[in-house]
């Protein structure tokens, strides 16, 4: 079903601009004290749209695709389901405001990453309020009535609570205090509520071909996903890398070989897969693939600026997580992600432990994983890699070599994958959209989180379809998180803080009623 | 039960005394006319022999000793069993020569390794007699009734057919021909047949320790086990090399981590444990660690010559084997065995192939197998791999680092195992007793195979419990293989080729029959 561009123009206009004229206050002021008065009923609304189970492609995802359209249509958003046969409802709303010059693409997704209730506290679609963190003792109660108070240190446990239908359960009541109030949105907004980000969003951009009527006229796209930083303060980023694994096997004799008997003379795999990897980055973490500081796009001055001004993390996380040195030191891991990496995800070759025998294996794998920052493709880096296998003296193939082969190199690398693979995107903080967003984060977080606090990263290190929005079509992209970085995104007993989903109704209202002015380049 | 040296002393040597003035014939003459006259009972005998189930520590296998204890008693052993609760029974005989100045060990193993009947043409304990080798074309025939013509190119298709009952089937009808035909050996003869070598020859050495009256007098052992060399020909050798692995796991952050988040950042374990291993062995195939080539006993001159004079084989063992380079060339395999050897043999981090994920593995592992030779010890050569490991900047653990630990290193790696092992042993081929032996091998191969046939290697590749017959107790040992090379040992369908049940009765009558001039040093 295509949603008809013209006929959701139609719809709640007229309603918006008349009241547009009644409201002195601004637009976060209203949806401040809209939300300060109806924190009980926020708390069981959010609760409610989490009791929707939301796995991609499963028949009953659809039904919170259906929830969702109805909410939106009753806070005034005409709102549609787009739907492509055994995929997930794309959930396409749009705000029309008469005179508007911008347009803003907000994207959300409904989906949620797969449960195993087994592992969890409570059923993860039966939404538990906490009094705090679970791990910070916090205890179940009820969810609140009418007039109770509400702490903002609760929690919200229930798959997607922060990942990532916290934006919708803030986007809702933004719009229904600024129809009840009569604020008008300075854009006009298009709302975007993808079904399948957690499978890979593979049907997206058929979605955003279906829908281009509808997506052509937008200006900038925001990204309402992601948790804040892991200082716990809130946060805006400007890209994300792409991702893509290829996998290098070498060869020894034609089968595991007993290391008694050809110990000292056979080649031995592990050996060679270790000088072969070894090649490829040096200890301190520099790749040496011949061209791979070449490849990317390198920040500007508002992402240097950005990058110095972002607090010093570093420390923090390597007493966490153990570690003395890190790759690439003195360089923070912002900036590391700035940059493409080659890792090793995982080597096998022979048994290791009680499995281990006397052998030498007759092959080593390795699996490499690629992070790209933009400008790269996988296409290039693929090419560089296998450039630098070959100069390490290899014979780079595709299928496991035959005999006539083995018998031909004395060194044979069989590459595979490494085609494809996720994008990187990154839109530049120079772009005027992308400077008006930045301003209204920065003041509702000055708001929600006191002066200074938002963190702005010009990249994030995972990936999002975000190249869909920012290459494909064209537009400038900036990431938006909410949730709380303690939000166990993925994982069980997954939750929100309270206190979040506040600070969203504070962005989002900051967001949709931003100054034009800036939007004329 | 311990054999008494004196009870053994008296029981069959008077008879032999008396018979051995009546013989002109030479011991080889006489045993091979007796074989070439026996031909069709000799194969049935042997098919007996292998029909009785040998695996060690099962019940069963006291039945099969019982038969080589009866067997041997019949052509004029004294033989008993040495039995240790729970163990195999060891079977040992003795043989006294008056006047013999010189007495021979002499060392079989009856038992087998484990089967698996469903993977074997025939039922491994029902011995099938063939045509020729199954690979070959060769068809199933019935056992050959008395005066029917055996072809040597039959092969007897059993559990240890090669592995190592064809001995017994030797030495049976060489001492029954000696004593038909009043030869007498040129030395005592103590036969030692191990019920438990294809299980580690656990109670071996306290079974000696038992046996220490008989086994004292022993000038030289001899150990009847083993395949002929690749190319077909006979072969002795005389030693075995050692064996030990270790483990060495580096480490990264406290748990895997997500490789979008973090990499570029987090430690690459690895990469890390690439470039560890890579400053372990050159890729020539060289081993760097400090001290590895100081560690082993050298070679001399009659080791040199006689490798000088193997056979070039390395060409046909890289053919078949698809491989173009090798370790150390153009050093041969020969050669090579007679070095300590590290591989790896097997490694693990992370996943590869379709569990690839996208993470920065924790850990990575790697499993050595190190090969030593005479003068190596594992204590020594763990210790040069710690050293080594150390040298690259690794802090060197035994249980994995808690987090202070890994808070205070940039650098970690547990090292564990690395402590016993088995031990490698070398007779000098410049031993008298060792160039006796040699000498008989010569003569006997010349006969069989033809002039210059035999394969002499200074030593092997696998292991072998042998230092507790050269080190600990303090004897020259030289291995007598007799089985053709592709006896299948240790896999299904293992067979024995009937000329080489004819050649191992030529070589016993040669050993038990040489001249005991030489051994005068």
């Amino acid at each position: 079903m295509r949603p008809s561009a013209r006929l959701l123009a139609t719809a709640s206009i007229a309603m918006l601009a008349s009241a547009s004229a009644l409201s002195a206050q601004s637009g976060p002021e209203v949806a401040r004290a809209y939300r300060e008065a109806h924190e009980p009923e926020l708390v069981r609304d959010f609760a409610e749209l989490l009791s929707y189970p939301n796995r991609a492609f499963t028949p009953e995802i659809r039904e919170a695709a259906l929830y969702i359209r109805d909410e939106m249509r009753a806070v005034g958003v005409d709102t549609e389901l787009v739907e492509i046969e055994g995929a997930s409802p794309l959930v396409l709303g749009v705000l029309e405001v008469p005179g508007a010059s911008r347009t803003l693409g907000i994207y959300v997704h409904y989906d949620g990453q797969p449960v195993d209730p087994s592992n969890w506290t409570h059923d993860p679609f039966d939404p538990t309020l906490y009094t705090r963190a679970m791990e910070a003792g916090g205890t179940p109660i009820d969810l609140p009535t009418d007039g109770a108070a509400v702490d903002p240190e609760w929690r919200l446990y229930a798959r997607s609570a922060g990942d990532d239908k916290a934006p919708i359960a803030a986007i809702l009541p933004v719009l229904r205090s600024f129809r009840e109030s009569g604020v008008t949105p300075t854009s006009n907004l298009v709302f975007m509520f993808d079904g399948e980000e957690e499978a890979g969003s593979r049907n997206l951009q058929q979605y955003m071909e279906m829908s281009a009527d509808v997506l052509d006229d937008i200006d900038v796209w925001l990204f309402f996903d992601g948790p804040a930083h892991a200082s716990g303060r809130p946060q805006v980023t400007f890209g994300v890398r792409g991702s893509f694994g290829m996998e290098v096997t070498v060869y020894g004799a034609t089968r595991n070989l007993h290391s008694g008997h050809y110990g000292n003379w056979a080649p031995d795999t592990g050996n060679i897969l270790a000088h072969l990897l070894a090649s490829m980055k040096d200890d301190a973490g520099n790749v040496l693939v011949d061209g791979w500081y070449d490849t990317f796009e390198p920040i500007g001055a508002e992402e240097r600026s950005a990058l110095d001004a972002m607090p010093d993390w570093d420390d923090e996380l390597k007493r966490e997580l153990g570690l003395v040195r890190t790759e690439g030191e003195p360089e923070s891991l912002p900036e590391r992600l700035l940059v493409p990496a080659l890792n090793v995800r995982g080597i096998t070759s022979g048994n290791t432990g009680s499995l281990a025998q006397n052998v030498i294996p007759n092959e080593a794998v390795a699996a490499l994983g690629i992070r790209m920052v933009k400008g790269n493709t996988s296409e290039q880096l693929r090419e560089l890699i296998v450039r630098h296998i070959e100069r390490q003296g290899f014979h780079v193939v595709e299928e496991d070599p035959d005999l006539e082969t083995r018998l031909r190199y004395p060194r044979i690398a069989k590459v595979t994958g490494g085609r494809g693979g996720s994008v990187a995107a990154r839109t530049s903080m120079a772009d005027p959209y992308a400077q008006s967003v930045l301003a209204a984060a920065h003041r509702a977080a000055d708001r929600a989180f006191g002066e200074g606090s938002l963190v702005v990263a010009p990249g994030m290190g995972g990936t999002l379809p975000l190249n869909l929005f920012t290459d494909v079509a064209g537009k400038p992209a900036v990431v938006v998180p909410v949730a709380n970085h303690d939000n166990n995104q993925h994982a069980p007993d997954e939750n929100l803080r309270i206190a979040n989903l506040w600070y969203a109704i504070d962005l989002y209202a900051a967001l949709m009623t931003m100054p034009v002015t800036v939007f004329v380049p």
